[in-house]
């Protein structure tokens, strides 16, 4: 809180405090139940003497502006008038209650079904030992190649500054659609830099895409279960989403084309390599029935392809954008694999699609900024972008060991887990009489966390599963997280009714 | 076009050309009626005699692969049959031609209105001299403080690299809104961070606020004329917009509250401060009876404050959002005013509204790129940015003074124009009998070009205005453009019936 203190008014320094604090309060700067600072965070920042800060606001306690709470602190009242709650304090050149706006009415019906993103899920109580989190995600931080980035974007603010700080197209940098066309030709795609869109994150892509295609009620199949980020771009959309297997559990022939000829989708959207939750990753054979199933229909494909780079064993597989002979593709990708937070990713698609896209991104926020963009491009250019993510492979190959170790060591009979040969995560099968919601719970009272299966369900199921991330914690906190959880899973074995949901908070599907 | 060229092969190097360029054509790189590079260009890329690849050419021409257009270039061929068109050519490794997707039926009916963005006006013709573009927007790139974003953006990297490339938190990073906190307090709108979302430019918060609040056939109001960029957004979520004179024009006591009970809008969008494209900026009163008039509405302002700081002369006005008790303004605002090109800006508004903004925004993109935020608050942060400000704003009152002068000295009777008090920009408005887009062909042939003002109506006309950027040409060229377009306005005026555009170019009204 900034207070405008000024030390040659008469006015004390507690009053000139009391005052301004009561304006905010009258103005619904604060609402009521807003926290006021601490008085002694107050009084550092203010660089005045605690007291002061003490008495001003005793006497805001005194007129009825604040409550306090012991051990809890201090906290703007309830309006007791219309017209503020000034209390027995001189009337403040004060101004009338602002109008209520039902912002519930007025929120667009698509915009509800993005706050799903964010299932309520238990939070350890209040002084327990901090969590082991098997939900978080983010990106390995010790292995950020920060010098060579540093030293790239050092680099193309010099010599291109002007250039980057000016608008940039709409479409991205010239020279980082250049690397990626010869990036994704060794991955067996041919792309004019035409085909090319950068984007912040697939993410982005997958949003840019969605928009592109779906009108309300247009038919998006995808699979289940699947990325909650691409169930609430669809869900927000208002597309009427249908689910299929996930393609790595294979595909039967006629299976598809029975599907497409029933609910005549606009778009599929598939996570072939590395699938999020399980994992796993369908096979050649699987990715020719698909590519054979949807030739010669009007459908859309959005291969997400984020975590191909994550490979730790295994032969690879080609992407369906490389086997495919047909435009219907559109793929996605990102550099997310070993800078996260920079969000930059692309989009390759037919002609036609990528102008229809770049129309739509250009609306959305005209461009990706140009500086990330020439950065990276820099960094690439360099080849150092090979050898940052051989160096995070190398250590979530061993995390993914480890998790496979403990996995094997703490689990009970019943429990099975899925054994994927790259990516970030797994999916744990609990026994029939167990809900990972409901075990959330327990689990996290007993110090574990990890995204329940709910949650990657378009259309409900998967009350049995559960995500478990490896790739962002040190290998003595996997053992010691899957022992915890071991434990809580036994425990609940034992018991008859699993216990209801307690304390909520958020876990980020999405990571 | 990447030709990878072997010198040390047998094969001759025209015949590396012909196979490279018949397999992107065969494999779909390069589709039917593509345009292949100048062979000039192609020649100067790939270090080969031009001879070369005119005979490369010559090859593909006789195959039948491409045609020639003479004055306009090579094109690829259609297809002839279903497995290539390799002509005589012995067979390469072809694949069978991939089944045609119908993009158009698949396209989105919203994402249609967002190729509207990109008005055709005319390109002048081949061989002219340069234009001097009154419709090309930018940043001052000369002005740019690159050396002290550099050392942000080292020091931000070098401290907190490894948060910064991770994931960060979809409303922004926390010593960023803390900065904006006080920032925002010197403008006189007082907002606790839980207030403040930062987005990637003003553009992102539009297209946030519209996804949070509107569906298909939502009534929102906005000025007529107004930012374009704003108009595709309504469109492309397919809005019902109704249009009000700008602000600046003033407003009768109970047109508003008419208006709001026979339409019932959702939205309205305003742009008070330095207009798009009039640069006029509405008066307190003005302000005062607006918020006056939707006062106890359920209805949602969105105030665009994206010029603010571009004041040059006369007094600020405060926004909306400062003189507002009500929380029905959402602010937006933007770094572009420094920084266009890093995409960075920022969106205050009520509690609830904040969060379902976040929720859209976390699908669109998950957050802003940690590193483009971390580095301008370590910018602002060390004062650097008022110092920007000024400096450009600086020569951008200069470069206005010279355009108004130059009108006086250049335009006909007849043709009047605004005189905005800051901003990057004016309306001309010409005499009724011409049509600015109509006149743009001409003034294109004469070498200088504007926005027509078409482009800044949604609802029609517009077309007697044309709007003149003044900030991005040095003095010179602004008298020297003006000096052609008062020529071709007088020619006009002369002609009887205004020419047809001839050729069609994009011209950029989002600038």
């Amino acid at each position: 809180m900034v207070i405008p203190i000024d030390r040659r008014s008469p006015v004390p320094l507690y009053e000139q405090i009391v005052q301004h604090i009561r304006h905010l309060i009258e103005t619904d700067a604060l609402p009521a139940g807003a926290k006021l600072p601490a008085t002694r965070e107050l009084a550092a920042g203010l660089r005045v003497n605690r007291n002061t800060v003490n008495t001003a606001y005793e006497e805001l306690l005194a007129h009825g502006l604040v409550t306090a709470h012991v051990g809890q602190g201090t906290f703007v009242a309830p309006r007791r008038s219309a017209n503020g709650a000034s209390g027995s304090l001189p009337a403040a050149p004060s101004r009338p209650a602002a109008p209520r706006v039902d912002w519930v009415s007025l929120f667009s019906k698509g915009s509800s079904f993005a706050e799903d993103a964010f299932p309520s899920v238990p939070r350890p109580a209040a002084g327990r030992r901090p969590a082991i989190s098997f939900a978080a995600g983010g990106g390995n931080s010790a292995l950020f190649p920060l010098d060579q980035l540093r030293r790239s974007v050092d680099r193309v603010l010099r010599e291109h500054g002007e250039t980057l700080l000016s608008y940039g197209t709409v479409d991205g940098f010239p020279p980082l659609k250049t690397f990626l066309r010869g990036y994704l030709l060794e991955r067996g795609i041919e792309a004019h830099e035409d085909d090319l869109l950068i984007a912040n994150g697939s993410q982005q892509g997958i949003d840019l895409a969605a928009r592109a295609f779906l009108d309300p009620g247009d038919v998006v199949v995808m699979e289940a279960p699947s990325y909650p980020g691409a169930i609430s771009v669809f869900r927000a959309l208002r597309a009427n989403i249908i689910t299929i297997p996930p393609l790595a559990a294979g595909l039967q022939p006629g299976y598809l084309e029975n599907l497409i000829q029933r609910q005549r989708p606009k778009m599929m959207y598939v996570v072939p390599t590395f699938h999020n939750p399980t994992g796993l990753t369908a096979g050649l054979e699987t990715r020719k029935t698909f590519l054979r199933a949807i030739a010669g229909y009007n459908v859309v494909v959005v291969e997400d392809d984020t975590h191909e780079r994550l490979r730790y064993d295994g032969p690879a597989v080609p992407s369906l954008k490389a086997i495919s002979r047909s435009r219907q593709v559109v793929y996605i990708s990102t550099f997310s694999t070993v800078f996260p937070g920079l969000r930059l990713g692309w989009v390759v698609a037919d002609r036609p699609v990528i102008e229809r896209l770049a129309a739509v991104k250009r609306i959305t926020d005209m461009h990706t900024s140009g500086l990330i963009q020439a950065a990276v491009y820099d960094f690439c250019q360099r080849r150092w972008l090979e050898r940052a993510i051989r160096q995070v492979n190398t250590e979530r190959q061993r995390r993914r060991d480890a998790m496979l170790a403990a996995l094997d060591a703490h689990m009970p009979e019943g429990v099975t887990w899925t054994r994927p040969d790259g990516g970030l995560w797994l999916t744990v099968t609990l026994p029939d009489q167990l809900d990972s919601l409901s075990l959330l719970d327990d689990a996290a009272a007993a110090g574990v966390l990890y995204t329940p299966g709910p949650c990657f369900h378009a259309n409900g199921g998967g009350q049995s599963e559960l995500r478990l991330i490896f790739s962002q914690l040190p290998l003595p906190s996997i053992d010691e997280g899957l022992r915890r959880l071991g434990r809580v899973i036994k425990g609940a074995l034992q018991q008859d009714t699993p216990q209801k949901p307690r304390q909520k908070a958020s876990i980020d599907p999405m990571m």
